[in-house]
C-alpha cells in the first residue's frame, strides 16, 4: 500500500491520516520482521519521526543519512520498497541497511556506528562548493553518539562552515543500554529545562561544537515532529542544528517495549538444526576461568548480551567493562590493563573489530601484551550484508607481528582454546562464527601453532582447513572425492598464526588444499601459498573472492563466493 | 650530568637550582637534536613541566604516559638515559619515543595520537582492582585532543570510576596549528576567567566528563608548576583532574619559537645525495590538476606541510580541509564528498592511515567511491621506529575489494600516477616513501593494473618489484647476479592491485622473485605466491619478516629485515 504513496500524497495528508499511516507502517514492520527477521525495536521507534521527515523535507533532493542504518525500514517502505519487504535480508531481496544501489532515497551506505555526522558534513560541504541548495540530515542514536568518530566530526563542524541537521534519536539503548557521560548529559538535557533552553546555553556542549540545540521532542508524536521540523528547516538556513528526539524502542509492540535488547535484532525464523551459539561457551568458560584467576577482565563495546557475556557481567561486575560503541578505546583499555598484569578479554564482532585495527597493531601487539580478542560473527554473517560480513579478520590480523590466531573446529575446541588462553602470555585472537556444532571428534590438547590431523589419507593430497565451517565443507568435499578414489588427509589448521611448521615439514602430500571462511588475499591460504611458493608443492586455495559479499543465507553465500563443496571435491577428485 | 640526578636529589633542589636544571636540559636537547635529529620544539616546550612532574611525583611507582610520546626527551634525560642521547634514534640507540623495553620509567609505549587517556584509565583501573595506590598521569597535547579516541576515553571516564590526572599541554600546535572547536574551547578557557573558574563550571565540558578542571597554568614556569602539581596531587585522592598547562613550543630557542611547524621534527643532519621528497610532487601536481578540475579537494589530518600540501592549501583554501588528527573522520568526509561527484585526495602517512582502516573498507571501498589515498612515508620510515614504520599498508589495503593500489618507481611516475588518478573512478591508493630519485628511466603511460618491463633477461628468472626502493634493490641484485651469468628480467610492478594478469600470463620465466618495501604476510609477494601456488612456477619472496621494526637508518633496516641486496643477488645467481 505504501508503494502508492508519493511524496506529494504524503504531504497532502492531515494529522489523522498521518497517524493512521504510522499505525499501518508499524503493523507492516512487525509482520515483516517476525516473518523474515531483522531489526525490530529500533524500527518501531522510528516510524513517526520517519513519516515527519518525509512530510517536511523533499527527498531525494534533500539527503537523509541513517547512522548504522538498521532503523531505515519505514523510510524504505515510504520510498517505493514496500513490496521488497517480503524478501527483506534474503539473497537478492531488500537490504536491511540503506543502500545507494537500491534507491536514490538512500544517499550514503551505513552499517557501522558513528559515520553519519561526518558523512552529512561531507555531503553538505560538497553541496556548498557546487553552489547547490538542499538540506542534509543525519539521524543518529544515542548509542552511536559515544563513538569517537562522532566527536571528530563535531570538532570539525564549525571549521567546515556548512549547515546540517543532526537528529539525535535518543532511546537510551545501543543494543545494550547506553552508557557513559554523553548519555548522562543527554539525560540531564531531557530532565533540566533550564539547562536545555537558557541558562547554560552558550556553554552547552553542542553549542560549543557549533550546533544550535533545538530542545527535546517526542519523536513518537508525528504531528509534534512535523511542526518542529518545519521550524528547524528554517533555522537550517542560518546554521547547523541538533534536535533531541526521544523515541521509544519497540514502540507500539509491548513485548519489544519491555525487552528492547532481546528484540533489537530478530534472527530469521527458520530453526537451524543442532545450531548452538559460540557466545554461550564464551560466557560460561570465561566465568569458570575468572573464578580461579582474579586478573581476568572482560571488555565489550555495547553488545554484552549478544556476545554471551551477560552472565559474566552480573557475576563479576567489577571486572566487566562495557565501554559503549568505542572499539578503539576498548582495545587500548585492554592493552593498558595488561601492562599491569591483568588478563583482558575483548569480545567483539569481527566486522567491528576493524575499528580497533591500529590499536591492535600499535598498542596491543606493538607492546606484545596478553590481550585476548574473542572475535565473534567471524566469516560470512549472512543477512546483514556487506557491512557486517566478518570475512577480513584473518587477513588484517595475520599480518600483525606478535599476534597468535586460533580458529576452533567446534565449540568444544573453542572452550579448550579459552582455557589455553588463560595461561598464554602474548596477544591472541580466537575467531569463531555465530552458530556451531558441539563436537567435531574429540578435543585434543591445544598448543600454540600445533594443528591436528582429523583424517589420514593416501599421501597425495592434504586439505588444511581452519574453523568449523571450513572443516565441515572440507570433510564433505573429501567424502565426495573419496568416491572417486582420492583419499585426502584432512587437517584442522587450528592456528592460522603461527603455522604448524613441524606438521608442514612432515607432509608427504604434493598437493595442498586450503579452505577458510575468509577472503583469499592475506588470509590463511595465502600464508600457506607463501610457505610453499618456492617448492614443488602445489597449493590450491579455497577462500572468498575479492568482492564485498551481499546479504543472504550463510550457506548460499559460502557456495557462491568461493567455498562450494562441489568445487572443492572436484578439485580433489581431479588429482587422481 | 643528569644521569647522576636521582629522584631524591631532584626533590632536594631549591627553586633556583631547578631553573638551572631546566636550562641545562634545554641546552642538551638542542645540542642533541641538532646533531642527531628528532623532535625539537615540542621537547623544548616540555622541559619545566617534566622537571616539575619528577619533583612532585614518585616515578616509576607513579605512572606517566606521554600522548604520542615525541615530547619525552627531558623525561628520558632525567631517568638515567642522558648518555644514550648521543645515539638517539640511531640503530641500537635510544628510541625517540617512550619504550617500556628501555626503562621502568616508561610505562606505556606511544607513537600514535590520542591513546594516553585510555591507557591512563586502564592502568588506573588495574591499580584499583589490585588494591594498589599510585598516581596515573596522562600528558596530552591540544593537537591530540581532537582525536576521537580521546572522546571515547572521556565518555567512559566517570563510568570507570577511577582517578587519573590529565595534563593538557596546550601549545596551540599539532605539527600544523591545531584546528577545530575543541581548540576554540581551550582558547576560550584561557581567555575567559569566569568561564574557567566559576560561572559555567558545572556545565563545562570537562566537568561533564567527570574531570575537575583545575585552571590554566604557565607550563614553562617550573616553580609555579611544582606548586600547582602539589595541590593537584591532593585533589587526585578524590577524583580525576584535568590541568590546563600552556607551554611554548620551541621555548628558549628563538628560531623554534618562530617556526614551530618547521622545527617539529628535525631530520638527521647527514645530507642524502640526490634525495628529494615525493611530497613536493604531490603538492605541485595536485595544484596543477585542481586548476582544471574544480571537483578536486584535498584532506589532511594535521600534517599539511609535511605532506607537501601547504601550497595547495593556500591556493585553494575553499577546497582544502585539515581536520586535525582525525583520520577516521577524514576518510568518511572524503567518501561523502565523493558521493556528490567530488574527487577527494586524502594525504596521510602510511602508519596513521591504519586509523582509517574500517572507514576505508566500509565507507570508501564498500561504496566504491573515487577517493584517492596518497600514502606517504610508506615502507620503512627509519628513525621514529616501531610505531612509525609504514610497512603494513600493502597488506591491509590489498585485502579490500574495489581498491586499486599503485606504487610508483620514481617521482616522475608518481606524477604520472596522480594524473592518472584524476580520471580514475574508483578507490585508489598510491603509496610512496619520503625521499626518492627523480627518474628511473622514462615514464610510460599509466593504466590500471598494467606493469612495465624495465629490463629484459634470459627467460629464466623475473624479478617483480614494486616501488622505488624495492626496484633499486632489485636492479642492484640483478646486476650482481649478471656477473654470475644469470640475467634477470626486471619488472616494475607498479600496480599491486589489480595484478597485471596479461603480463603474468605471458611470463616465460619459471622463477619469479618478488621484492617489496612491506611485510611479507598479505603483501605484494603474497599475492604473487597465491597466483602461482597451483602451478610449476617457483616464487621467492623478499619482504620484511614478521617482526616490529625498530628505529634506525632506512638502509640498514631494509638490509636486516629482509631486503638485503646480497641475499636477493645470491638467490638469483643460484638459479644458474
Amino acid at each position: 500500500m505504501f508503494d502508492n504513496i508519493t511524496g506529494a500524497q504524503l504531504k497532502a495528508m492531515n494529522g489523522e491520516q498521518l497517524e493512521a499511516l504510522c499505525e499501518e507502517l508499524r503493523k507492516k514492520i512487525i509482520k515483516s520482521v517476525m516473518e523474515n527477521g531483522g531489526h525490530l525495536s529500533s524500527n518501531l521507534g522510528m516510524v513517526e519521526l520517519t513519516v515527519a521527515l518525509h512530510y517536511v523535507f523533499d527527498f531525494p533532493e534533500d539527503k537523509l543519512i541513517f547512522d548504522v542504518g538498521h532503523q531505515c525500514y519505514a523510510h524504505k517502505m515510504l520510498t517505493g520498497r514496500e513490496s521488497g519487504f517480503a524478501a527483506l535480508r534474503r539473497r537478492g531481496g531488500l537490504s536491511g541497511f540503506p543502500k545507494r544501489e537500491e534507491s536514490a532515497y538512500d544517499c550514503y551506505n551505513t552499517g557501522h556506528a558513528g559515520t553519519s555526522i561526518s558523512a552529512a558534513l561531507g555531503i553538505a560541504k560538497a553541496r556548498d562548493l557546487a553552489g547547490r541548495n538542499f538540506n542534509v540530515i543525519a539521524v543518529i542514536g544515542d548509542g552511536s553518539f559515544n563513538n569517537g568518530l562522532v566527536y571528530e566530526a563535531l570538532v570539525s563542524l564549525k571549521q567546515l562552515d556548512t549547515n546540517i541537521l543532526v537528529i539525535l534519536n535518543d532511546n537510551g539503548m545501543s543494543i545494550s543500554p547506553t552508557v557513559g557521560s554523553m548519555h548522562e548529559y543527554l539525560e540531564a538535557l531531557k530532565n533540566d529545562v533550564e539547562e536545555r533552553y537558557h541558562k547554560n546555553r552558550r556553554a552547552g556542549i553542542f553549542e560549543r561544537f557549533g550546533l544550535e540545540y533545538d530542545g527535546v521532542y517526542n519523536g513518537n508524536d508525528v504531528n509534534e515532529m512535523i511542526n518542529e521540523l518545519k521550524l528547524v528547516r528554517e533555522k537550517l538556513k542560518h546554521g547547523s542544528v541538533i534536535m533531541h528526539v526521544m523515541t521509544k524502542k519497540g514502540k507500539g509492540y509491548s513485548f519489544c517495549e519491555d525487552n528492547p535488547e532481546a528484540t533489537h535484532g530478530i534472527g530469521d525464523r527458520k530453526p537451524i538444526a543442532a545450531s548452538v551459539e559460540y557466545s554461550q561457551i564464551l560466557g560460561e568458560k570465561l566465568c569458570e576461568l575468572a573464578r580461579n584467576n582474579d586478573k581476568i577482565v572482560a571488555v565489550t563495546a555495547a553488545m554484552t548480551g549478544s556476545l554471551g557475556l551477560s552472565g559474566f557481567f552480573s557475576r563479576y561486575p567489577e571486572r566487566s567493562f562495557d565501554v559503549g560503541i568505542c572499539e578503539e578505546h576498548a582495545a587500548v583499555l585492554c592493552a593498558a590493563m595488561a601492562t599491569q598484569g591483568f588478563k583482558p578479554y575483548f569480545a567483539v564482532y569481527s566486522t567491528f573489530l576493524q575499528r580497533s585495527f591500529d590499536e591492535i597493531v600499535t598498542d596491543v601487539c606493538g607492546q606484545n601484551l596478553p590481550v585476548t580478542f574473542c572475535v565473534d560473527r567471524a566469516g560470512i554473517s549472512g543477512a546483514d550484508g556487506e557491512t557486517h560480513q566478518g570475512v577480513f579478520d584473518l587477513s588484517y590480523l595475520s599480518m600483525i607481528p606478535n599476534l597468535t590466531i586460533a580458529v576452533p573446529k567446534d565449540k568444544n575446541e573453542f572452550a579448550a582454546m579459552l582455557e589455553f588462553s588463560a595461561a598464554y602470555n602474548s596477544p591472541l585472537a580466537i575467531r569463531y562464527p555465530r552458530n556451531g556444532v558441539h563436537t567435531f571428534g574429540k578435543t585434543t590438547e591445544i598448543e600454540a601453532g600445533k594443528w591436528e590431523v582429523l583424517r589420514e589419507g593416501d599421501d597425495k593430497v592434504a586439505i588444511l582447513a581452519c574453523g568449523e565451517r571450513a572443516i565441515r565443507r572440507a570433510v564433505r568435499a573429501a567424502d565426495i572425492a573419496a568416491e572417486s578414489g582420492v583419499f585426502a588427509k584432512i587437517i584442522n589448521a587450528r592456528f592460522v598464526k603461527p603455522l604448524d611448521d613441524g606438521m608442514l615439514a612432515s607432509l608427504k602430500e604434493k598437493y595442498i588444499v586450503t579452505v577458510e571462511d575468509n577472503v583469499l588475499a592475506g588470509g590463511f591460504g595465502s600464508l600457506i601459498a607463501v610457505r610453499f611458493s618456492d617448492s614443488d608443492r602445489r597449493v590450491k586455495n579455497f577462500a572468498y573472492c575479492d568482492k564485498f559479499i551481499e546479504h543472504g543465507g550463510v550457506g548460499e553465500l559460502m557456495d557462491d563466493y568461493g567455498l562450494n563443496v562441489a568445487d572443492i571435491a572436484a578439485y580433489v577428485a581431479g588429482l587422481k
